[in-house]
């Protein structure tokens, strides 16, 4: 435990709210476990925060029905007060509210925190990185999780999967992207290292919270903005203004979201608690992936009839170029410290590995079916 | 109740053993829940059995993990004593084990139980069937848990899913497979769907249990067989005596392992419980593939520099023979009942919605980056 202050204060955090009594608390349940069953420990209300707007297509949907799951799986036991973003802590102040201890869980994209430690990117998704499936295989079975924990540990927070988005969309663009230099110039929203990679290739990245992307298009202060994908791009109406739809999302192509849990009082919670968080998350990236798998092709049909939405795909001009420029990125994102040289090195070799496996199993017949039944866009 | 009883009777199915008492402690603890926390049910004894050998690779280490996950996420009040195959029944009277109310929860693949109805295929894999994420899609969001449930509610039985395969390899042969007319002939050993797909293409396909493949190979008495992919392969051997080892598993490309519990049980659980079994069943869902996608890599490479298996792909002359005597096997199959048209209905409505935005979404995406980085077999 002293180890563990010493490394939040060395990251700047408080250590306040529940947790000096939780750990007191947990203590006491520990002991009492052996003795008696879990069940005498009572009733703890559980403070949940999220990075977004209530009832937000699949991302707040599922972190809603997680906090109402876990209540339910527990018999009301870990009692789960949701809160959406803005509600009780801005958005990108969830990881301090938990870290600090103010809140026990988040939902999150691990990326929203890369200020603190570039090494949290690659538990969301890096510019032309891991596919869902890929990234499920690293972090369970590859050396993934635990090189999470290492790192959340160093913050006080322990890390779980917590739904995909999978390949995103490229973005929306007003006009059509014919090659790498359409790209210089153009001043597109998208955060985080897929807008370092654009950078290189010579655009102007903009970040933009969701709520002020729209304006932002409509005023021609950006040229385009990346969002999700069908699913969650559905209540954006980007297509108002840029109506050139590109795929696939080369900067985020299998964004995991995460919840991140309050290590110290998740390590004092009983072994029968922590295996309840650790499913009832694992459900919910169940639940996500398959949701937007499922509704994205309806929005899509419905965004071309109906809105004149323009599908369009980038070229090989544009991938070379953008796998090129991500290389550089991953070069100097590597140099911040021994620890992001070490995920980075599990992620790649990770990669690679599962990659060759998919390329002859899911994705070889996947293409041949699809030829022989006339399956496609 | 009673009607449960009827539709039970139908299937000329005994019921037996813990489910009267079952039923009556349910309705007690159902009672009792909305006074006292689920605490006060006690401990319950859990009978699990399933279909795979103990330890067999992937399939049985997860079922394993899964009983001793739940008897741990529930702190032992269900204490779940697992069976493999062979320890209390033989595999393929799992089903009836469960649904006879002798046991409480089996792990299998449905398509085991599609000589009581053909629909059960569909919730396991179908020869040119859907891959693991469209199932996923299908299954959670697009109708096919409320059809698995109308089937399994039959039989008294509800089914859960509880991991997935991939895309399986296509098989170990003695020789090059060339043409679509090498099949012809051939004894191979291949079950289910897949083996009535192959008799269609004029191979003579044989049913074996694993234990008996090798014997028959050896002998000479079947010229190849199919199993499941490289982790699961690699204690077969099939090697000393087929070296050629194609893909894709145009027969199996994403096999479901399921769970199924016994529905008069489950209904009377507390919410609480209910919801426990079936997060822990999803866990066993995604750590399954994730294993197979994680591990299959390395024992591909193993057996090729090690045992000189020859790695080869169907060509097309074959797959558009499979694909075409897939379509005549389907179009028997639905000729079932009113149940599996509308299975299959559904089935292949999911399949061509979530494809065509896999196709451009994980697959554009994953060919596009494995060309710029020189990922592939």
């Amino acid at each position: 435990m002293k180890q563990k202050i010493k490394q939040q204060d060395k990251h700047g955090m408080k250590r306040r709210g529940f947790l000096k009594k939780a750990a007191v608390g947990a203590t006491g349940v520990a002991a009492a476990t052996v003795a008696a069953p879990a069940i005498s420990q009572g009733r703890q209300e559980i403070v949940m925060v999220s990075t977004w707007p209530r009832d937000f297509p699949a991302l707040g949907t599922n972190a809603q029905r997680f906090a109402q799951r876990l209540t339910d799986m527990t018999d009301g036991r870990l009692n789960v007060q949701y809160f959406a973003s803005g509600e009780r802590v801005k958005a990108f102040d969830s990881f301090d509210e938990v870290a600090s201890g103010n809140a026990h869980i988040y939902h999150a994209a691990e990326y929203y925190w890369k200020g603190k430690h570039p090494g949290f990117a690659y538990f969301a998704s890096v510019p032309f990185g891991m596919i869902a499936p890929e990234c499920d295989a690293w972090i369970r079975w590859m050396g993934g999780q635990e090189l999470w924990d290492e790192l959340g540990a160093e913050f006080g927070v322990k890390g779980f999967v917590g739904g995909t988005s999978g390949v995103q969309m490229g973005g929306w663009f007003r006009k059509e992207m014919n090659s790498a230099d359409d790209f210089k110039g153009l001043k597109f929203r998208i955060p985080g290292l897929g807008g370092d990679v654009l950078a290189k290739m010579g655009a102007s990245p903009v970040s933009l919270p969701g709520g002020q992307i729209y304006e932002n298009l409509v005023s021609g202060a950006i040229d385009g903005t990346e969002w999700a994908g069908p699913l969650m791009d559905s209540i954006m109406k980007f297509w108002e203004v840029a109506k050139y739809y590109y795929y696939p999302g080369l900067h985020e192509p299998g964004t995991i979201l995460g919840f991140g849990v309050n290590k110290a009082w998740y390590d004092g919670l009983p072994k029968s608690d922590q295996l309840v968080i650790e499913a009832c998350a694992v459900q919910t990236h169940f639940e996500l992936f398959s949701e937007v798998n499922a509704k994205n092709p309806g929005w899509l049909q419905k965004f071309i009839t109906e809105q004149g939405v323009v599908l369009k795909k980038f070229n090989e001009d544009i991938v070379d170029a953008f796998g090129e420029a991500a290389e550089e990125v991953f070069e100097e994102t590597r140099q911040h410290s021994d620890l992001t040289r070490r995920i980075d090195d599990n992620f790649r070799e990770s990669m690679r590995a599962v990659a060759g496996w998919l390329s002859i199993a899911e994705v070889e017949y996947f293409k041949q079916r699809n030829r022989v039944l006339g399956i496609g866009i």
